[in-house]
């Protein structure tokens, strides 16, 4: 089962600034070789739903090893049987509408 | 790892009416054997991750395989390495503060 | 318009304990007059879409009086025009498909 | 007070595609003046919190007059006190840290 993810990791009780456990999180995507994208509030992230969940369960173990002893993640889910469909074609189908 | 998390599973292209959908994931995590509550928009979760996360796979699989095509899943994940909170621990941090 | 919502705020930068800065979102909430039913992972609310929206400024302009200074709030806004759907409304419907 | 969002409308009673919702929500934040970014699972905002508030209460409204008459959505919604950060200026937080 193919998923569209979108992820949000948040940090608590680390200081205002959270952009180093973010980028941990990228790294931890990259190495885990799902295609993702980082926009302003979270990540798309686009695979098979077992790597994608083992991949955010590393996001939390790796971020509590960074000494954040608190975490509330949001999680987007989005799977469907009618079609195959890439983060740019979900992107690509809002923008062919506005021309 | 445990987690507390909140799921909120919307299956598309079935019509306005999800209950039924919903009702077959509070079959799934009461097969699974996980602490929930039900609540207006959405399912509190207490367990250990990879039980939770088995359990939202499942929720995915059984709501396809009742004919819808597409679903779109809110979760939210709470982690913490400081202390055990139960789901009605978190409740009751809050109540306390409030009388 | 009629909104059923869930609120969760998330204070950054004030310790791992949030449930103060939760205990006044309820408090902004009682204030407003809306109905409202906290769970172990945010607040059900039930009102006017003006109404809700107010209430939810509210809670951010007082978390940050209360010194925190950075929020990150997930919200979630059902809006319906079949029907006129209330917070135990949508509980009882899916536990009636339980039975 | 300003904020940064993320936006998620989905329509139910509609079929499985949304984009044409979407790209109509994509015009209510063109038309508002708004700062915004697609991406594969929302739109990232940027404004002043009434302003951003009101394009998300006019989202509703159209995409309901567009005949989807239930809707759910999730919007994230973020305030500091401590900096004024842009959408872009988040992502290069981040990317900063992964190089």
């Amino acid at each position: 089962m193919k998923v569209i993810a979108d992820l949000c990791v948040i940090p608590l009780g680390v200081g205002l600034s959270v952009s180093a456990y973010v980028a941990e999180c990228e790294r931890v995507l990259a190495e885990a070789g799902l295609t993702h994208e980082l926009h302003a509030y979270g990540t798309n992230i686009e695979g098979e739903w077992d790597a994608v969940m083992a991949a955010v369960k590393m996001c939390h173990e790796r971020v509590h090893a960074m000494g954040a002893e608190r975490i509330s993640t949001s999680l987007k889910l989005g799977t469907r049987l009618d079609r195959n469909q890439s983060l740019q074609d979900k992107i690509d189908s809002v923008r062919s509408k506005l021309d």
